[in-house]
């Protein structure tokens, strides 16, 4: 999106909640960026909803005084690859030994299974342990239905998901396990 | 999205800006709510996207205090249908003999252009003269490129695009020539 002059660069001085997340999503947008300028892929963060209460007029440009956070009901990143639909969201969880699930919304939940049905691709990004993990939707969603513990421990997640490599040029090249998990290719874990 | 209570009617009563397309708007959000609901299609309007310059708390809920509108370089719709890849924009025009081309940011041709190119569809809905009609991304851009008007003539939209019906329930059924014009079946127009 094209913020007006320097907006963008004031919004990330100043906001304190976007910091908690702020070092994986950098590093995603960086890969979604190296997928967009070579051709790879096209994934975009949603922008972050938002409910405007009111606007006003400063120097003749539309400046909201007063709006909300919404919770989203989907997951931040979509996009196409291959001709797929592709959606995800990154998580960061400081706990070493499991995942708590009070991490994704119930909406978001029922999305996921939701892309799933309609032939989409949806996974999340974890990182965990100081390790990044693609962990596919149907896994996720298979551990939820079938468990009733809080928190997928970090043996699931090692043990279904697949640890995304960083690269400097790269960033975190997760559209490879999308060949595999897409089922484009016949490889297995 | 799930606002905190009331916020989204305030936003509707409140903000002018939204009331220019929100008729249109409301139709399709209302189309996508029918495809939801049975389970044909999962198509979402992404937030506006807003730069967010400062924060405040009242009543312990965070408050933006300072925010500004930010150009798209996407598209308002997307989602998937069928496990592809689907992404459109609503565009009302009052114009009754051409659709002026400025209604598109260059940012948002270059983003259809892309959408085709990795696989996906991408097309506008347009409404003109009290019609409704979906104007696929490859008819658009090739009206773009061989053209050097600067708006699409009327004969060119009712020649190349596809009328929409609208009814009651279903809304504005657009998801029917996404079948013709995504070619999962062998019908033509």
């Amino acid at each position: 999106m094209n913020y007006p002059n320097k907006i963008k660069k004031e919004y990330h001085k100043t906001v304190n909640y976007a910091n908690r997340g702020m070092d994986l999503e950098s590093i995603i947008n960086d890969t979604n960026e190296y997928y967009l300028n070579n051709d790879i892929a096209l994934i975009y963060k949603k922008p972050t909803p938002i409910g405007v209460v009111k606007v006003g007029y400063e120097n003749n440009l539309q400046v909201i005084t007063k709006a909300y956070f919404a919770s989203p009901s989907t997951l931040d990143y979509n996009g196409l690859y291959k001709g797929k639909y592709i959606e995800f969201d990154a998580k960061n969880t400081e706990s070493k030994t499991s995942f708590p699930l009070s991490n994704i919304h119930p909406h978001q939940i029922k999305h996921i299974i939701n892309v799933i049905k309609h032939g989409g691709i949806a996974f999340l990004i974890i990182r965990m342990n100081g390790l990044f993990y693609l962990l596919n939707g149907p896994d996720l969603i298979s551990f939820i239905t079938n468990e009733t513990r809080k928190s997928i421990p970090y043996s699931y997640i090692k043990e279904y998901g697949y640890e995304l490599e960083y690269n400097y040029n790269k960033g975190l090249d997760y559209i490879k396990y999308i060949d595999v998990i897409g089922g484009f290719k016949n490889e297995e874990k």
